[in-house]
């Protein structure tokens, strides 16, 4: 008979959002009028600006005609599309043929992951995007799962927190092949300073490791001293692979769109260029994005478009300001919120899973505890920033009661 | 420093389209006039059908509004659309939680291998579609290329020839834990009778093997006694996998949509179902297919879109009857392009790559060698039915010539 993958066997049942889910509905059965407000998981709301909504409107007419239609494209993305992310995202950082179109982010660190094989060490941020803790258990970069420390063993995780200004110890860190990092950070909000990136690149080059810098809420940065990419450090093209994504930027996150940047010079032990491997990957278990959504978007990706992105972001970051406002009005300690759409908060003397209950009981909103994002989570509450703004004006004026 | 992925560093070069791209831009060199013509690369060429160009356009427009936005999704797909695809495709043969939309075949095909890992030992047609290898390749599945018998070991390869009527002797092959088998079959056209595919499900069963059920060309079938699913064989709910794809189907190629179909009770040598290992992969490595396409075609799987689907599978099919009779006329022994969209053709005397060049030289049309979908398909060219009308009738009168 066919044996079970041993490594999928490792995996936690996925515990967070099912949770979070049962509790809301134990409580609208014990109260069905209760009118309850997420500012849970990180879902954008808003309607695509007009210039993304007619440019994906005219790419989908365009199939139905013999000009407009086309088949397979290359699996890399369009051409034309990987030069304007390289020009708007990496000018003076990236070519466009290092730049390659997939359906996501999330997609992309699965493939990343199978790329670097089985035998990868990994470091993930604690807290973490769950992703790349369990995309590289499946792949079998891990040893199992240790409940006592609530991690896996064989992963090397980089505990993030206000006292460390949510930045790690490097210096006692043990070198691994490849370092996940994510700035500005889900779930923590902390956007990372130029001198922390600095540190972290140097720490690589020093080991020799490969960073997967995550940078799906680069836009989301106010402070316009803050890296909204890897590559803006020095040296960093020599050890990390970007992975980007229009879900928060352009509220694709059912639209599906995102790209991973490689450079060129990034080599493997042997000097095979890792960028050859990853081309290999993206041909062979990938197909392209949608036609319909890479026309889209590489037509919208215009002066007017860009202010219509920034514009929505904009939007959302003033929900930040709003709920941070009403966080610190709560008397938490909290970080985020500033250049990310995230608020962290610290809950002291509670459990993550408390205090969710206590708001959830109380106010009748939702949240995420810190602890589903990895054991340095514990004791903090997460509060997104997407939703809509009487929502999110209700959920403040219910925290501020 | 971080090794390469040994099992990347198995694949070989992809060859057979950057090849057939050097010889056809050699000969434009030579003969800059040449007016070439491709019977090459399956890719459709004609454009979407009004009810899906329509709701794809709708669907679109749809997220510039506050009622038609929509962000994250089920993974797994929309509600609504799993279960047409289940009415429409597999009535009373698969439910709606057993489909799982997707990107595409080509990308399910990968995620499906990093399912069951790198211990897993793979059997497949030969000729075959090439990502069934590569991708196990990259996952581990097998040792490394034999470049004596153009082959990797640790894969069972299926010899498919007109000698043993397309269908492997499975009274001689070994047992694997998976078999990947495609009907209609790309390259070889070859649509597989009842009993050979009740032969395969039996074979499986007593093996205790899964196989891996290739159906993207499914309704091109025109002989009506035909199975167009796995799941219409007695016993294929508990040994087999089943991929689809619009990609033919709707002219999908480039808009990309996909499922795949996982019997409740296919189980793991240890009773754990395999349906669970399969939605926690989608669920961590996948982000749900566009929701454009999704809501697009769930909208237009409608009796009209079928009709309309139908009418551009007849309209390839026409191409098809009329490639066959060229290549009949030739004088060379020929198979399929009756229930598929490819012809494949014996060229006695020669070897794959020199009719090609003969046929590219003398008559301008471009083919896909044989010999480039595995060992078994030296000999043989392919001929592919997608395509204008208007070149298909030059490149049949040219070959007629």
């Amino acid at each position: 008979m066919v044996e079970r993958n041993k490594n999928m066997a490792k995996l936690q049942a996925g515990y967070l959002f099912p949770e979070i889910s049962r509790r809301k509905n134990a409580l609208l059965k014990k109260n069905p009028d209760a009118k309850i407000i997420s500012l849970g998981i990180g879902n954008t709301t808003e309607p695509l600006s007009p210039c993304i909504t007619n440019a994906l409107r005219d790419a989908a007419e365009g199939l139905g005609t013999h000009e407009g239609y086309s088949g397979y494209g290359d699996e890399q993305g369009l051409a034309e599309l990987r030069g304007k992310i390289a020009d708007t995202f990496y000018p003076k950082l990236a070519s466009a043929e290092e730049v390659f179109v997939s359906d996501g982010a999330k997609c992309d660190i699965g493939r990343i992951q199978l790329m670097f094989g089985s035998s990868a060490t990994v470091a993930v941020q604690d807290p973490a995007y769950p992703v790349y803790v369990d995309g590289s258990v499946m792949m079998g970069q891990t040893d199992n799962y240790n409940p006592l420390q609530k991690q896996f063993d064989g992963i090397t995780y980089l505990a993030c927190s206000p006292e460390n200004n949510f930045f790690p110890g490097l210096e006692s860190t043990s070198r691994t092949d490849l370092i996940y990092f994510c700035s500005p950070n889900n779930p923590t909000g902390a956007a990372s300073a130029r001198d922390q990136l600095t540190q972290l690149v140097d720490f690589a080059k020093k080991n020799k490791s490969i960073i997967i810098f995550d940078s799906a809420y680069r836009d989301f940065i106010r402070d316009k001293g803050l890296p909204r990419s890897i590559f803006e450090i020095d040296g960093a093209r020599e050890v990390a692979i970007e992975v980007g994504s229009f879900s928060k930027l352009l509220g694709f996150t059912g639209v599906r769109l995102g790209w991973t940047v490689v450079p060129k010079g990034l080599k493997f032990d042997d000097g095979h260029p890792v960028i050859k491997d990853w081309n290999r990957v993206m041909t062979t278990i990938f197909n392209g994005a949608s036609n319909i959504v890479q026309t889209g978007v590489c037509n919208a990706l215009t002066e007017q478009g860009l202010r219509e992105m920034h514009a929505t972001i904009d939007f959302y970051m003033e929900n930040a300001r709003l709920i941070k406002d009403a966080v610190t009005s709560l008397g938490y300690e909290n970080y985020g919120g500033v250049n990310s759409p995230y608020i962290w908060a610290r809950v002291p003397g509670k459990s993550s899973w408390d205090a969710f209950e206590e708001i959830l009981e109380e106010k009748h909103v939702v949240t995420t505890p810190g602890s589903g994002f990895g054991p340095a989570g514990e004791g903090f509450l997460r509060f997104s920033a997407f939703g809509h703004r009487e929502d999110v004006e209700e959920a403040v004026k219910r925290l501020k009661e």
